[in-house]
């Protein structure tokens, strides 16, 4: 892929020209359920995350903890079914918009021991400046 | 906020403590639409851009390539109301669910000369290997 391509050759062109090397060689990758929208994590794809994705159409990213290829559910069998993905405008974010294999993509539980279906079970309350778990995801 | 905590403490608890130093002091911000789910763009905030959040109730970012703070729609008007804040397990990503001013959160421009309502108006075609304009925001 082509880098350091001017604004608009990025913005409106249909030839893809990730942005990798902008942010120090990994975009962040938006995580959607496909059918309800909801998000469901944050990762991070190196090129290779991102060939590999395509290539096997099941999400895959580059672990920030345990720098390595990381295919979602590559040991549990919950993988991420790739059903979109999508660019912004200067190429240098994802969305996969997956299915959901097994309960949720998160590696914490939830009261019923199972990983939570999202990442992002939590609100940030304003007026208390505190955490709260969403009903049903604590 | 309290940095360098152990990864539990970071997943159970109410106290928020946003991993900015983490991520270089940057942390990805997704903002999706409150009421449809939409993503209408990424950006980043740092620890002043959060807090600003926080204060003045409208999206605030750290923007990278103008390097200085940014409250979206203090030029236009157009700002991004918050209806809501989710953190994710380790507190390194953040949602800014809003309420859209105006027409659109992108930069860029519609076939009618109006900003694009979000910035992720292009998908990724696995199968040409190309990207395509989705239907409405080309």
């Amino acid at each position: 892929m082509i880098q350091g391509s001017s604004k608009n050759e990025l913005e409106e062109v249909l030839i893809p020209q990730l942005q990798f090397s902008k942010r120090g060689g990994l975009l962040p990758v938006i995580v959607q359920e496909f059918d309800s929208g909801q998000v469901l994590m944050l990762g991070y794809a190196n090129e290779e995350a991102f060939q590999k994705t395509l290539k096997v159409r099941k999400a895959t990213f580059w672990s920030t903890s345990r720098k390595k290829l990381w295919t979602k559910g590559e040991t549990s069998g919950n993988y991420l079914l790739i059903k979109n993905i999508m660019v912004d405008c200067d190429q240098d974010a994802i969305i996969y918009q997956v299915e959901l294999m097994g309960d949720g993509v998160c590696h914490t539980f939830n009261q019923k021991g199972k990983n939570r279906k999202a990442c992002f079970y939590r609100n940030y309350t304003i007026e208390k400046n505190e955490l709260e778990f969403i009903e049903g995801m604590e």
